[in-house]
């Protein structure tokens, strides 16, 4: 049996080569985070069928939750958690290789932030050129494959090229997508607090149904639209009483669109300086995606027509497939 | 005795018509805000000497926060809490008038966000045609003053107005004030995750000492030049490893470039809206305002050169003064 691990700061996301997967909700941030860390990976080791033979692949973005003094200690902590409930993992590096835990204290920074070259390598053995775009909870991939090859890149220089949009379909505070809304023909300047997030927008919108998805909301209330709906007229400093639920939705739908031109713009770039046509996409946001492409006249393959509900963690996904 | 309270989300500011005053971090939306907010106007007022006479006057702006279903709702919580602890509180109105709780529980949305009034009201007696600029933690008020007299509005209004800017100094998640920074010749976008607040800005910038003042840092970390250089450099998925501390420091340039342009523009627009000339600056930012006025030519009044210290929380000094 073969397991992938993905550990972000925020979720927990596996899979495995019999087609089994969960994403878990697991902010390490928090309160006692890198135990809890430890026990869901128990629990999930636990909940598996005992094998004599089992592969553990391993990537990881959560180095960089404020529980870590540094980046380099923080890729160390995950990955002796990782290595004390499976002593058998592997971590892929930035370079796309496998080494062990010898090699990360090596070298950690090769480890830090690597997660999204595992989906890079698979995604590479089918589509030679594209542009892989992945747009989870938190953050959006834009993955330039040239023969089937990404460059090797920290997240600070992919910022720097556009191809890490720190903005994803779930946890992004709303009120940093766009410094203000027109409504009932004025614009009003956001409220610049964690009122409502990007799960607010599209919950609203009816975009996708995210209850089921680990979610905590801005104020730690329900997922329902109403609530949803609530938390972004805080945004302009008010509430139902005084919006409509239209009104909120027109909000909603500026909020999406600032997004999904940040989104474009920068998938736009990564198709044009590496002369691309082609765009794959996966991860919750799949859709708008799919939506932007259309908008934009780009051909775009979906991965969960490709691979169903594994295109939600195409990450933890692909270790599965990589490992020898 | 008259005793001025300004009962914000995030902090308790009082003052006394005998010149003591002070600032108290009271996050009314976190787990047992409300019983906090009690216990520290008790503790207050066990503080104070006891008087057989004593008036006590109350405005709000916390009623936004999270624990309230709405509005109307946290405006008639707050405003009970104030009166089982001072049962001879008396309420100011966005209409300048002060009511007992009796009247708040009549009529509560006319005592939402109406802080502003009560230093609107007082600045009035002496400066006849002004705008009011007062930069706080979290929001910015820009009150234009004709003939010493404001106009009632609520917030959502005044966002529409832009005579409220939901930034200030310290609270305000710096993700949220531009979408990128240019640093080693790149723009680079910025994550859009609470890592950072403007108070890492200005202390690293060394534009204040916020060191005594009530501030939670998005690390819970502490306040020092290192640990908010460290947090900004978050905003770029990086660290001090990585960067200089003179690129963090131009980083942080450019994000307080950006807070203040926005506020220039908001402070022109109702100069020009209500032609006037002349600016008067309180509250923790109010040399930032200085400066941005000096930039665009406009006369300004400190507050602080007025009323010292009590200039960092003018509505609640401002009840002391009001109350008759």
């Amino acid at each position: 049996m073969v397991i992938g691990l993905d550990i972000g700061g925020a979720n927990i996301k596996w899979a495995s080569d019999k087609g089994s997967h969960g994403i878990l909700y697991c902010p390490l941030w928090k309160d006692k985070g890198m135990d809890n860390l430890e026990k869901m990976l128990v629990e999930l080791k636990d909940s598996l069928l005992p094998e004599d033979s089992r592969k553990v692949g391993v990537v990881m973005s959560g180095e960089l939750a404020d529980c870590f003094d540094t980046l380099t200690k923080g890729v160390i902590s995950i990955a002796g958690v990782c290595e004390r409930v499976f002593p058998d993992s592997v971590f892929l590096s930035m370079d796309g290789t496998f080494e062990d835990i010898a090699g990360v204290r090596d070298k950690p920074m090769k480890f830090a932030a690597a997660n999204w070259m595992a989906s890079a390598l698979l995604v590479g053995r089918t589509f030679q050129d594209c542009v892989l775009v992945d747009m989870g909870s938190t953050t959006t991939d834009i993955i330039p494959l040239k023969e089937g090859v990404a460059t090797a890149r920290t997240d600070i220089e992919r910022l720097a090229n556009s191809e890490l949009v720190y903005s994803g379909v779930l946890r992004t505070p709303a009120a940093c997508l766009t410094s203000s809304v027109l409504l009932r023909g004025h614009r009003h300047l956001l409220a610049r607090e964690f009122f409502a997030t990007m799960g607010d927008v599209y919950t609203l919108l009816g975009w996708m149904d995210l209850s089921s998805y680990p979610w905590e909301t801005a104020d730690l209330r329900g997922k329902g639209q109403k609530e949803c709906a609530t938390r972004l007229a805080k945004l302009v400093c008010s509430e139902l009483n005084e919006l409509s639920i239209g009104e909120v939705k027109d909000m909603a739908k500026q909020l999406m669109e600032a997004q999904v031109y940040e989104i474009s713009t920068a998938i736009e770039r990564a198709l044009s300086a590496h002369n691309l046509s082609m765009v794959v996409a996966a991860g919750l946001g799949e859709h708008l995606i799919a939506k932007a492409c259309e908008e934009m006249g780009v051909e775009c393959v979906l991965m969960a027509e490709k691979i169903g509900e594994s295109s939600l963690s195409l990450p933890s996904h692909s270790l599965t497939m990589l490992l020898p």
